[in-house]
């Protein structure tokens, strides 16, 4: 099992042009105190996803991600999900030595747009490009669990770039 | 996906006495409205089991299992599980065409024993033995699930055989 560590900034302008991308779509079967259950589906390719919760005041959390036959993705999706499908495009550019995903959210939270930025360790140093104008990393609003019952046109009229 | 078909019934006598038999220790991720996160460990394998809710009247529900890797379980186990994890020593026995499924409790459970049989239809006949002497399968208390947090100690004196 490994750590995810990520920072997480809302982006202004459309840095992701041209770069290359994948229409996904989430839902979650669980959110229980200690843990999240996701199923992920990427055009023909989908995953079950464990995440730990996030301690106070850090950005790590345990995470286990396997992959699982696209039909039980599906049936998973449509019959065991406890709130939302999200759907988005992730984008995937580079910048100054490290990947960024950039998730350009569509339905209950059309108008959302998220960067991140997954690093080896807490104290990595990278550079926050200009576009990713505001960071987010410590609202729990804004991770997917959330949106997906608590959505982006729901509290979006306090993040106004 | 599969379907689980499944009928429950608590035993007596020891009719698993010479049967092969493994160890199994398992927890809950997640116990909500739509569906359970199980992960088991038997020796040296470990699964992770989505299973979704019985339906009022049935005994069928959706299944799917993964193989992952120990280590993981483990983790998961120890810092992700919701509820107590559950020990048992299973052991399959044959009767009359039918794999049955004898699972002797420890821990919080100690003294619970049930036996399973899993079949291809909620009308396929099957000959129920004699140690099979109580039918629970519509008892949602006898759910490893619910076992987890509400053990069998707790209502054991409702059963005596």
């Amino acid at each position: 099992m490994a750590l995810e560590i990520e920072k997480k900034f809302l982006v202004k302008g459309k840095p992701w042009l041209n770069a290359p991308s994948q229409d996904l779509r989430q839902g979650y079967i669980s959110k229980e105190a200690k843990a999240t259950v996701r199923v992920r589906i990427a055009q023909n390719q989908a995953w079950l996803t464990i995440k730990g919760k996030t301690p106070d005041n850090s950005f790590s959390r345990l995470e286990c991600e396997y992959n699982i036959p696209l039909d039980d993705a599906e049936t998973m999706l449509t019959q065991l999900a406890c709130s939302d499908i999200i759907s988005k495009t992730r984008y995937t550019i580079q910048h100054a030595g490290f990947e960024w995903t950039i998730d350009v959210f569509e339905g209950v939270n059309d108008g959302l747009i998220l960067a991140e930025i997954e690093l080896p360790s807490e104290d990595t140093l990278f550079e926050r490009p200009d576009w990713a104008y505001q960071e987010v990393t410590f609202d729990h609003r804004f991770s997917n669990s959330s949106l997906s019952n608590f959505p982006w046109k729901q509290f979006s009229d306090e993040f106004k770039s």
